[in-house]
């Protein structure tokens, strides 16, 4: 043991999975009690969390690390509020553990059940979990862990199934990401560096959680002032979220009555806009779009714009620029909206709804880990039951499978 | 291009993601239409493949590889029609693509609904295929693949939707693994060298199809001639699959009625048994089991034997030493039944009946890919639908997140 490792990451992880085997068989109502006394301790720490986030915002802005970074890392008393809200929304989902997702009769009598199981991290899912933190973040996130391992102690459950690792070196990281005998699953939230970084390294299971560049296609049967709505609340509410829109299309029976309009109300919200050659005639003070700002994930308040000649043009776009996040379409046209979910496969498509939705909260998963953009065990939000597996609980009176056994 | 990969690794993915998005939108209809033909096929090419096979056999025995490998290795009349029908099961199958698992309506209106859509391979799931199969099946490989992409052929779908790699190199297989941009997912079947090879130089997600050292436990209140049932078609039906008994664990309380009647119909079947200590003293001319012979996976007529005390120990040696595979109690206690599936996390758990059902074919789920021992994704047999991901698509009347948009 050395100073800068006083507990290696091997030790943590095994104290982890020791006290998933512990949370895994708790009954959904210890798992709820034990959620509402981490809401209660959240609340009751608020100040000292606040405190906390404020240094760690002090020390980002000494570094200039960017206003969306800044976004991301800020907490407030209504930010907090939220956290604790959906601490106890998740406390009131049903409990995915247990759950028979499916029972069926076999012709020989065999009754087959899928029953969802603990898989991976997450407290209601039943898993324990092991955070790693950036180093801006790294006071928050102690106030934060510390809550919660507060309201675990107090119902004597094991500190340990929410670990915070706050050795940050990368040899760490790596070291954790070799222990597949003990992690079960890791998902890096980050930049696409960092996912990168994970992916390339890790020897066990990764889902991944790129960058979201959404976007709204606003058909020729659009309701104007409706899509109106849903390209400012898409861009403007929160520009550095995964799920703010980056790219609008616009088809072009409709682009002289819409972009006009859009152009004045984005840019009252401070958005810059940068547009395709037939935008710019449209809205002649826009910038230049290049190949780079349809590809970009700008997390700022910038928006790309480019008017399609039709539904197919605006598909192609998606389907060569986009990352598989989360697409609007703003249509009266239901035919319209039919053709643009079937011909993408982003993990979440919306019709005449803000891409802002796509989140695990807003669709009633409870808060959510990430949104997965990797197309394997869960794609897009991921809330609690997304963190088991179903396995198979089979019964039967004997039934062998080859018929004749001399007994 | 040298003259060992007349065409590239990454042309072959590339040509095979193309034909994956035609497959991808395909009816229900279509595929079944396909998915008849290629039993067709594959009955119509019966003589060509049975003699493919021939020449891997003849190779494979004069490479001495083993009984076990060997029984793998062998196709017949009765095997080859086995994939036929197989293949025709998953044609009766309710199409995974397309269904949507769950609806529900948001407080704010919004319609959410989770639409399973092709993730990786497998024709029915509505994924092309690259198939990298082992030196000595290659005869065989190339017949059945024929076939099957004659059959596609036929029905003007690409041929690359089933590709076989018959470049055999490991620098091949690692070139595969590395394309992330174009390979959803690797399935490795085979030994647990491939497998670790695999999972340790993947860049693409895996599922680990990992050894099954399945158990059978004879409870204290266990119908004695089902128990009996159950041993003999568990070991001696088809030693060499994955879902064969490993190790039996008995009572010890049915133990001196159990064990001698067992050990004689086992040996009748051709079975070495090897026991501890109380297990010999009841069947005396027993082998001494080791701590190895309870981890092993014999893949052939051997038996672990272990008398325990009681279910707890039972449960213990199969947490100690299992595979979290597929694990069977023989009771009549509805109690020990109960607390045995509770207590183990393993994916495939079966109560009075026999570990051979652990398949996919046999649980309902047409033909099978493969048994996930990952508990990620899926977990124990994989079907078609287990080759699917949910998305989300989400429908309402203009709904934004951050209520107040000023147009």
């Amino acid at each position: 043991m050395t100073a800068a490792t006083p507990t290696s990451v091997r030790e943590l992880a095994l104290a982890s999975r020791a006290a998933g085997a512990q949370i895994a068989v708790l009954s959904t109502n210890t798992k709820r009690s034990i959620l509402q006394a981490m809401a209660d301790a959240l609340t009751a720490q608020a100040d000292a969390i606040l405190a906390a986030n404020a240094r760690d915002i002090a020390a980002a802005q000494a570094k200039d690390i960017g206003a969306a970074m800044l976004d991301r890392l800020r907490l407030d008393q209504s930010r907090l509020a939220g956290i604790v809200q959906a601490v106890r929304d998740i406390a009131a989902l049903p409990d995915p553990v247990g759950q028979v997702t499916r029972r069926e009769t076999r012709p020989n009598g065999l009754v087959v059940e899928r029953v969802r199981i603990p898989a991976a991290l997450c407290f209601y899912a039943g898993n324990a979990i092991l955070l790693r933190g950036g180093s801006e973040a790294i006071e928050s996130n102690r106030a934060i862990a510390g809550a919660l391992r507060c309201a675990l102690g107090e119902h004597g459950m094991p500190e340990a199934a929410i670990t915070l690792i706050e050795d940050l070196r990368r040899e760490t990281v790596l070291e954790l990401l070799q222990l597949s005998d003990l992690i079960d699953l890791a998902i890096p939230r980050g930049g696409v560096g960092l996912i990168r970084f994970v992916a390339e390294h890790a020897r066990v299971p990764v889902i991944k959680h790129y960058q979201g560049v959404c976007h709204l296609y606003v058909d020729a049967s659009a309701d104007i002032v409706s899509a109106l709505r849903l390209v400012l609340d898409g861009k403007t509410t929160r520009p550095a979220a995964c799920n703010a829109l980056e790219t609008l299309l616009v088809h072009r029976d409709i682009a002289a009555t819409f972009l006009p309009r859009a152009a004045v109300a984005l840019r009252e919200g401070g958005v810059e806009l940068r547009g395709c050659e037939r935008s710019r005639a449209l809205v002649p003070d826009m910038a230049v779009a290049n190949e780079d700002d349809y590809a970009a994930e700008y997390l700022d308040l910038i928006l790309a714009v480019r008017v399609v000649d039709d539904l197919d043009a605006a598909i192609a776009h998606i389907r060569q620029y986009g990352s598989d996040h989360t697409e609007v379409i703003a249509t009266r046209d239901e035919g319209a909206a039919q053709k643009f979910i079937g011909a993408l496969r982003s993990a979440v498509v919306l019709v005449n709804a803000s891409s802002r939705f796509s989140d695990g909260g807003e669709l009633g998963l409870g808060a959510e880990i990430g949104i997965s953009t990797t197309r394997l065990h869960a794609y897009g939000p991921m809330g609690a039951e997304s963190l088991t597996i179903e396995r198979y609980v089979v019964r039967g009176d004997g039934q062998t499978r080859h018929g004749a056994c001399a007994i």
